[in-house]
């Protein structure tokens, strides 16, 4: 019985191993939603050499709507988390056109999160956690990255957090 | 007449197209100032590889008085975005110095701009689009870059914005 | 008498040359701290090509208790700018555990600081002059980088400063 627990356990861990990104977010029940490109003289990635630098984003949902509101005054840790969350599904799917496959990955180098928060908010780690955490899922050790996680006083639209990222990609 | 304005029309789109940006520049009649180096312990641009990393700057004139005030409390959108506009031309003015000549840039990589507000503005991306577009008349697309656009309660001086970027150098 | 001196002179110059960054540290009466790495999914550093991209730090001492308070309200800029200096000697200590040596760094080429600080408080670059200048303590001319320094109205653990930072390594 042991054995076949094991047993079990090894193809389990083998089969996550063996995922590519997109998989292990429909495991994970994520949709990447289809992103429109800025109407203002910017665009949302831009390629250097191995590097892919990211435009800011926020928690906007497959219509568009944004998650608003500040950490501290009218939203809790778990919303913010949640935002953050949804931040990195669109940041994916910014990945996924850019690159068509994100397997093409090397690395999340780093990232920069700025909560929306009220003057004696203090928790914004706790909010970016819910980017960092989807990243590893997506791209387990790959996707640790270097952040910094700070808070502001206002974003775009109100939104509840912004991030912008830089990606490492393969040769 | 139609042949002589479509001949008028395609000289015109293929001198823009020929000028370089200092020229794209002084069309628009704008004069680059010159900018001191910091005074503390740091300098206005740095470069590793093809990039240059250029410090934040802000929208001093020529006599370097700034811009200063508050989005949302005492200065417009336009004033913001003229303000974005004045540090784009003064970064323009660092890149020149550091390069000697602005066709040397291959790409306006990723810009970071902040957006001195009051806690119920929102419109930091029109703000921010007043430095977007300057690089767009300057370099054409090579000037569409990552960026994000972010609000915070004060900046040094006070000053409306401050913008940094990172930008690609040809070989 | 006159020679003595400028013997005495050239020798202290040719030393100090000579020193790596531990040495001067270490003349200066800094100790590097031993660091923990963040318990989330995020790293302390990450590598990629020659480039060191840094994690957002603050101002802990050894004990892991920061410096806390917003400039403009409950700390002077004296204070502030102590606070950037313990956050440097942090990142140093980033730096050491990163690289063995702090010798195999070629260039602090970009540095993000950001000053929890009241609505009406101006000052960010005197408090980030706390920073930069024990940069160029350890590393000369090598530690002059590029920076922003930018004012924020609350940061993690309600820290005074938070400052991250891109560094090139040699070859």
């Amino acid at each position: 019985m042991k054995k076949i627990l094991l047993l079990v356990a090894i193809f389990l861990v083998a089969k996550t191993f063996g995922q590519t990104p997109e998989e292990k977010l429909a495991a994970a029940g994520i949709t990447l939603p289809n992103l429109s490109a800025p109407v203002a003289n910017y665009v949302n990635a831009v390629r250097t050499g191995n590097l892919l630098f990211l435009s800011g984003k926020g928690p906007s949902d497959q219509t568009g709507k944004y998650m608003i509101g500040k950490l501290g005054s009218n939203l809790t840790i778990e919303e913010g988390y949640a935002a953050a969350r949804l931040t990195a599904i669109n940041q994916l799917a910014v990945l996924k056109k850019e690159l068509g496959d994100l397997s093409k990955i090397k690395r999340i180098v780093k990232v920069l999160g700025l909560v929306n928060s009220s003057s004696d908010f203090y928790d914004q780690p706790k909010v970016m956690n819910g980017f960092s955490d989807l990243m590893v899922l997506a791209f387990g050790e790959k996707g640790k990255h270097a952040r910094s996680a700070i808070g502001t006083n206002t974003l775009p639209f109100n939104m509840a957090v912004e991030v912008e990222l830089i990606v490492e990609i393969e040769n």
